[in-house]
């Protein structure tokens, strides 16, 4: 049981979170900080959070804050949060990047007492805002943490049981490992849709299907969000582009090729992954 | 009202349609054409066809035929149909190419008396089979179809009014339009979610989410059926695949320039064409 968890960004997934902690009844008390009178005011009203208080209480009173702010703003909020964070507080996030983040704080630490250990609840959807919140968003999805050399057991230890009882499931990764995974997993698919969806011109759009629908879905996240993404992840996602290039350059030599057997081939080997991953 | 409906191939669409004409009452009779026994008891239990009888007499019997296989067997099946269909009958297809097909008919056409006409209802699935049929698949979809300078009026608006009367809404191109919007509404997605699918490392599959599950899930579709149509529709395919890669490309170059000023307008761009499609 935690005493107070403070959220700061109420989003989709900060949202989500308050809400399965209250929903679950895993905190005395669940805080809100954000820079949106509105948001914080519908996560109230949706019952993610209790209360809204000044910053400095809502830090000073935590066990644990969740940072789920974009990727650029997270090293530098840990660092406020730290100032004022009781002595044992745990500061985590839920960011889609970690090594980025790990650097920064690895270059000027924060202060003794005040753990951060970085995490990322492989959740979410196309939908931003606190009124999409949904407190079974982490049930039975993966969530990884990222510790370091430095980061201490027992703080770890608290941090997995906490996603655990989210219903997550934990993967721990170091943070380097961690982006050059999802720079495939997650971020490669996103510039893909992207690339793809901004072909179309208005004309075709009755000509889509639910093939077009569904592979350029994520192309409608938000710009922000992820050009900060793929700034904090610029060397793997750039060598993952570089793979998909050299994939489609493939497919592309098989359908010169002629013979349909090749391309075949490919179609098959790509079929059998997807396969695998189930719907 | 049809007097005899023969649809040949009788897998999701084949099967889908016999069930959607069945459930409007749009035809006296619907016949079965296949190669699998199998699929053929499956069409007739679940109520997609009333009858399987020889070929030759479901061909003799038909006012409208709809070759229901993959799109490098319809020419020579329309000219196998024609030779048994009655004077006055149209035959039809459901392929996702139209100008290969148009090409090898229009070399040799079909006897006197005997009409075909390109149709390509955009509904579908990555399930192949009979036993996923939905007899309300056209329903709000379009169809294209696809006359020639020598396609007569009458059976063009005969067969118009047909997918009209299965729900959908018809757009009326030319063959070869038609594969040039194709080749990047469908056949581009589906190469880029293939190409991206079998990047994957088994090791990974956990870290992936509905994001990379979306992009890819036509990649679970038949390799044989869409080397098919790639093969079909080389050209527009490879220039589409081109396409691609410069645009992949440019957020490249946005990736490297630093300052996420060029990335942003890219996402935002691809982010607003996806807004415009709706879910």
């Amino acid at each position: 049981m935690w005493n107070t968890i403070t959220i700061t960004g109420v989003g989709l997934i900060g949202a989500s979170i308050g809400r399965a902690i209250r929903q679950r009844g895993l905190a005395r008390r669940v805080l809100g900080i954000g820079r949106s009178p509105k948001s914080l005011r519908t996560a109230l009203d949706k019952g993610a959070i209790d209360d809204v208080v000044p910053d400095e209480e809502a830090y000073g009173e935590a066990d644990l804050i969740i940072l789920c702010v974009p990727v650029d703003h997270i090293a530098t909020l840990a660092r406020t949060a730290a100032l004022y964070a009781p002595d044992g507080c745990l500061i985590t996030d839920a960011g889609s990047t970690k090594g980025d983040i790990v650097r920064q704080l690895s270059t000027l630490p924060l202060r003794e007492g005040v753990t951060f250990i970085g995490s990322h609840p492989i959740a979410g959807s196309e939908k931003k805002g606190p009124e999409y919140l949904n407190g079974d968003l982490f049930e039975g999805r993966v969530t990884v943490v990222t510790p370091t050399l430095d980061t201490p057991d027992a703080p770890l230890l608290r941090l997995e049981a906490f996603w655990r009882s989210l219903g997550s499931q934990v993967v721990r990764m170091g943070p380097e490992e961690h982006d050059e995974a999802l720079a495939l997993t997650s971020h490669l698919p996103h510039l893909a849709a992207s690339a793809l969806a901004r072909l179309l011109p208005i004309d075709y759009q009755p000509l889509t299907g639910t093939g077009f629908r569904d592979t350029t879905r994520v192309a409608a996240g938000d710009p922000e969000i992820w050009t900060a993404i793929f700034q904090a992840n610029r060397a793997a996602v750039d060598a993952a582009l570089g793979r998909l290039i050299e994939s489609l350059g493939e497919f592309r030599q098989g359908l010169r090729a002629g013979n349909g057997t090749q391309l075949n081939s490919l179609l098959a080997q790509a079929k059998k992954v997807r396969d695998d991953l189930g719907s």
